[in-house]
């Protein structure tokens, strides 16, 4: 296991969401964010990374698990280590903590370091991971399975014009923004009483300013399946009932 | 004047745009969380309103003048100060600084008291503002005078529907984001060379989830006026290109 780099955070009223409860696409740009700081202390800076090897990190996979999302002005303790890695892919993991050390959610990464000329998936530099103090594994960790879009049952479709707003600093569309966009398609009456208990998310291709977004969206029980330009990012997201507590889950992993 | 109340900031990657600068959206909600920090400091918290007087904050109007805009991972010092009240109106000022002292940006906000039963505007409690040792004053500051809708010149129109991300804790569209809608409008090649120098944003209706935004843009020189469902609100937006330095302020208020 790597080191471990710990922050308190108060969630900000920008941050929640109608049901004053803290939006998912804050949580990732919030964890992003310490992740950032970690790298900055540990000397292996975004800054540094580019200048030394021209490459750059981005992550290509999330999976979150919520016992409870953090409420509006809630103080949280927001926990962050590089577990381990191999030849090409880095895998980080971020705990949510309430005040009386509850665990709130846990976010499972998996990072790649890209080039900037080529934007291709690079070999991971020891000389870049070595201060994580991650461990080295030979093994690829098993991505998720995602239902493929034409096996969609009786998809519902959205178009989203990609706009300024929706860019972030490396210019394309900001990977917290695609979640915002899958959930935007549930129903508002839906979301009520259900709330994600188990999110996965997968980035295969960026989207640039002046492209449109075509959304998929699949029903299977009470998973909800979304696609955005054919598997260009694929997300699933698991409902869960708040009456159902047996979605509660410890950290095992 | 009142008392002053200071935070340092500094700038995350996801309150920056494709230009690695602040977003203004961002920069609106940092200054109302940093106003909300300052009252519950005094004792004044939106909780302490609600509970005791059974009313709410609403900013109607805002006033930015922009010398330079914070870049991604700046170090601010953001200060914010009731400056006067009258029977209605509260008058806020933010002043956003560089490390160096500079004065980057400064932001005036109207702001009154509103009925959460109601949803109408009441006097302002001298109870309620009394810790903010602002001046009573008997005058009513002029408003900004916007272009109406029916003078704009060759508008552009936009449709935006309400979307559940659009939403703040109070279950209607975020403040912040109408800026966004706004300057989404105006192209990106002209938004390379030109920043906004001066904003203003008047707030008359709320809107609610599942409503659909009209939005109109006109040209005016360097001004571009924006209004959306026939005036619900306002925005004006004076932008300047990087060569002129005459668009420059000191802060004389």
């Amino acid at each position: 296991m790597g080191l471990k780099y710990q922050q308190s955070y108060r969630v900000p009223f920008y941050e929640s969401d109608a049901f004053k409860k803290m939006r998912i696409s804050s949580l990732l740009a919030v964890a992003l964010q310490i992740s950032g700081e970690q790298s900055t202390v540990l000397g292996r800076s975004d800054v540094w990374v580019a200048e030394k090897y021209g490459l750059f990190w981005a992550v290509i996979e999330y999976e979150l698990k919520i016992n409870r999302l953090p409420r509006f002005n809630e103080k949280l303790t927001i926990e962050t280590e590089a577990t381990s890695y191999n030849k090409f892919f880095c895998y980080r993991k971020f705990s949510f903590f309430a005040e009386d050390g509850a665990l709130l959610l846990t976010i499972n990464s998996t990072w790649v370091l890209m080039n900037q000329e080529s934007r291709k998936i690079e070999r991971v530099l020891d000389d870049i991971v070595a201060p994580y103090a991650s461990e080295k594994i030979a093994k690829i960790l098993r991505p998720h399975k995602f239902a493929k879009s034409d096996e969609f049952v009786e998809p519902q479709e959205m178009a989203y014009p990609v706009r300024f707003s929706d860019l972030d600093m490396n210019g394309h569309v900001n990977n917290a923004k695609y979640y915002d966009w899958a959930a935007d398609m549930v129903a508002f009456d839906f979301r009520k009483d259900w709330q994600p208990a188990q999110i996965f998310i997968k980035y295969n291709h960026e989207v640039l300013y002046g492209e449109e977004i075509r959304a998929l969206l699949s029903w299977q029980g009470q998973i909800s399946h979304h696609n955005f330009n054919d598997g260009g990012t694929q997300i699933e997201i698991h409902w869960t009932n708040g009456s159902e507590k047996s979605g509660e889950f410890t950290d095992e992993n």
